[in-house]
């Protein structure tokens, strides 16, 4: 045939740059910092051989047949008990829908709400993946101003009374790839505009649970009780890909309880449900009751490598480059100064640092409006700290 | 919040009649021939567990990782040999891509080609959620009428030149819920009206593993050596879960190379990838060489309900039913005939059956477009022979 009969929705979106760059990360002896996982080395394989050996045998048929929409019970049942542990009050297993992983709530969300040219507000920057998704639903994609402290609220208020979104989509906490954790008062804020503009805001939080020292300000979600009118106006995402393992695909979307059945509706023509597999996998795990070990372990290796990098840039590149040093989760975000007549072009620098055997991910393409050119993202993640403080030095040559 | 605010496509959709039928199936004693599942106490549990072991014993990064959204590497070799052993002569493992369940394939089959409008011509009657997913799109969905030998190809034709379908999607082999086998001839006369018409042909294959006498005809796609210009106009959805286990939600997608790539782009957006946890147990199982036992085992169980089946329905219901035996598959579906002045509406049967504890669907709802009144699915997979037998005469009483 010679031309597809595609569908007009594929013409909002395109493969992105990034992708382009990740196909350059092969060449041997790369480090990298561009990429957005968690450290396979940090995984409890152990754990997860018992717990999955452990739904095989205890359940067999829960674990390898259809299961239903909403999620395998048990692991609804942990979930919910997961979610209240970290102060969300109200929630119990019929509160949650299994997704896989949290992109697929994301999808679910765009399915459910994004008419053609309805507008949905994001942080710039944000989550690529999140722009691209609410654009094959014809969204209009518009950003949010952020800093170290994340979304700037005042701006947000112009934008929600001018656009009238959809939604407000926030990584509040140690965002990708902004790294930023937005204070108590900004996301008692949120909720205030949500109610006041009767307006959904959904908080993805695949990174909460990735603090370094002090826990972070209570989720949107476990706001929601200070804010009356404010719960049945936010949506939360939840994932187990950063703390656990990405390999599971379980995530976990709250969200009122109209919206919740209009996404397990979609969910049904989407995948039918979750791997069930996947799904008692987990639900053992969190029962055995070695996450907590598990998050202790991870926190410390990348609070660690978040040092050692913070350090790293600093001592290498000085007053070319300025960040702030994140208290959780993957990621840097640093701008280009151009100080002293030096490069400011995130993307040219990338192609640089790329032929001085490092790479990092150029910021633009995080912005689904106004992209800043000299933004950069780098991921302590899966470097350990030799590697950060090689990968750093080469950088300094790439400069 | 008072009124969410839905996209449009949801009024498209609705929840089936089929799942509020399902909810009195938990009414205790009852027999149920209306699942559309495989038996659970088929499951090669053992072999899942030393395959999952196995998996995460000797790549746990690959295993527990993100991974490509195309799918994991060596399951994509094996099951390109799994389709070459079906006679599918020119695939390779980058000729085809792993979904979520073959519901995904059906779901980045919607996103990539369907626009608002546009029109996909099904089987009247087809897989309901296929219905429902393309619906979702926007799809306007059309029957085309089917025989015990599947699909009437004139009359497919008729409505190919007629609708000028963006598709048609066809579940050929052991059809749900016809449980139909489309003729090799009529095969390939809808390879040729594809490349007539140049319009795309799916072939949604979950079932033609389990035939239960001799094998059936090669699918579409392995015909399409015979019919020039037809490979690139056809899709093959496979999926492992009627043969090996639905809990691990692996299908597979393969379609013409542009198509491929833009569904791999859609499917980023949806889920990231298919669960790599369960993706390298698939790989490994299928490596294990226990698959064509399991294929023997299940077959033969099928074979002797479906047999079962049949006798019971003649010697139960005579001439009030009629049907062709099927020889494959899951399912018998059945006409009420009315004769003797006795019970047409299979709606109501449906109703009076439960009260006599015995449950099957209704097959009204599988049409997109005219439905038939007096048809019903029964399956015959997950009750042995004794519980056949007792249904049946459950449902003489119904009668």
């Amino acid at each position: 045939m010679s031309t597809l009969p595609l569908a007009r929705r594929l013409q909002n979106v395109e493969t992105s740059a990034i992708r382009e760059l990740f196909k350059l990360l092969g060449k041997p002896g790369i480090i990298s910092f561009a990429g957005g996982f968690p450290d396979s080395a940090m995984f409890d394989v152990e754990g997860l051989r018992q717990a999955s050996a452990k739904a095989l045998a205890e359940e067999p048929g829960g674990a390898l047949q259809y299961g239903a929409t909403e999620g395998y019970e048990p692991l609804r049942t942990e979930l919910a008990a997961f979610m209240r542990a970290k102060g969300v009050r109200d929630i119990g297993p019929e509160g949650l829908v299994v997704t896989t992983g949290s992109q697929q709530a994301l999808d679910l969300l765009g399915k459910t709400l994004v008419d053609p040219g309805d507008k949905v507000i994001v942080e710039g920057p944000t989550f690529l993946a999140t722009i691209q998704c609410f654009r094959l639903y014809g969204a209009e994609v518009i950003s949010a101003p952020i800093d170290a402290h994340g979304v700037q609220t005042d701006s947000l208020e112009q934008l929600m009374a001018q656009h009238r979104p959809k939604f407000v989509y926030l990584i509040p906490t140690f965002g990708n790839p902004s790294g930023a954790l937005l204070g108590l008062e900004r996301r008692r804020k949120v909720l205030e505009l949500a109610v006041k503009y009767q307006t959904l805001v959904v908080e993805d939080d695949p990174y909460g649970d990735l603090y370094f020292g002090e826990a972070p300000p209570p989720s949107i979600l476990a706001l929601t009780n200070e804010v009356p009118g404010s719960r049945e106006l936010v949506v939360h995402c939840g994932s187990l890909s950063k703390v656990l393992s990405p390999g599971l695909r379980v995530g976990w979307l709250i969200a009122p309880h109209e919206l919740l059945g209009k996404a397990v509706m979609c969910k049904q023509f989407s995948d039918a449900h979750t791997s069930t597999f996947a799904q008692a996998t987990a639900a053992q795990y969190l029962k055995s009751g070695r996450m907590p070990g598990t998050l202790r372990q991870v926190r410390r290796a990348y609070a660690q490598r978040a040092q050692a990098m913070g350090d790293a840039l600093q001592r290498e590149l000085g007053d070319a480059i300025e960040f702030t040093q994140p208290r959780g989760g993957l990621f840097f975000w640093a701008r280009l100064t151009g100080a002293g007549g030096r490069i400011q072009d995130a993307g040219e620098f990338a192609r640089r640092a790329i032929e001085q055997g490092v790479a990092f991910v150029p910021g633009a393409p995080f912005f689904a409006t106004e992209p800043d050119a000299s933004a950069l993202r780098l991921s302590f993640a899966t470097a350990d700290v030799g590697r950060i403080d090689e990968g750093m030095a080469r950088l300094k040559k790439a400069l």
